[in-house]
């Protein structure tokens, strides 16, 4: 098997180039694809608790933390005590959150949207049944 | 469409996986994936010109230049001038530098073909087709 015939090299091959397309069109707004990512788990109407994010995204509280300061000095998200319990923080959208959130939103649609259409239904479930597989196949191992 | 639904989503969070498994693995020989990865670009018998590395594995000049210091600390490789061109410098394996490349091959043969094991030819063939496209995509877009 050559190294171009492997799964891993193929995904990483293309995660690189997804992840350099998203890390343009963040660029233009002065942010990188990781901050866009945070974004667009923030729920636009409750806000979402900042310890809930790391989960969500599968990232270190650290590296969140980080984020979220950036993320704040950019007026795009406000820290607000939780109303239910005073202890915990949520961290809420700002209008011009709301506004980066949406070109997030449409950027990451329009890429799915322009993929997808190449493919047929049956196509795409193959492909998301093997990435499945490959993610359990993983897990079994306990790494 | 929700974040779980899209491609780049689920890509992201598979190939995160096989990074952890690939990293855990290198790290039992104090190294990580990148420095595997580098090991697997050098020919055994002809070696390889260090200029040559970065564009096989779609990385950074700087960043390579670190990686091949690393493992010429470690004992992994040797840099020696090339007999055709002195001017210019090739990277050859030492003869535990072809211990370890055997044991990232095998770690690499090992993990591909339990993948494949669970798919048929053609499920494979939708898969490689589907990153492929995306890559195509991606690259009309000229990013």
């Amino acid at each position: 098997m050559e190294q171009e015939d492997t799964i891993d090299f193929n995904l990483r091959k293309t995660w690189n180039k997804i992840q350099k397309m998203y890390n343009h069109t963040a660029s233009e707004y002065e942010g990188n694809m990781s901050l866009a990512m945070i974004v667009l788990n923030i729920d636009m109407h409750e806000g979402t608790l900042s310890t809930q994010i790391g989960p969500l995204m599968g990232m270190e509280a650290t590296s969140i933390s980080r984020s979220l300061n950036r993320l704040e000095k950019m007026g795009i998200i406000e820290r607000k005590n939780d109303k239910d319990d005073k202890r915990k923080v949520k961290i809420h959208l700002t209008n011009l959150g709301l506004e980066r959130r949406e070109i997030a939103k449409k950027t990451v649609l329009n890429f799915n949207d322009s993929i997808i259409s190449h493919f047929t239904k049956d196509e795409m479930k193959i492909f998301f049944e093997i990435l499945h597989k490959i993610n359990n196949v993983l897990d079994m191992k306990k790494i």
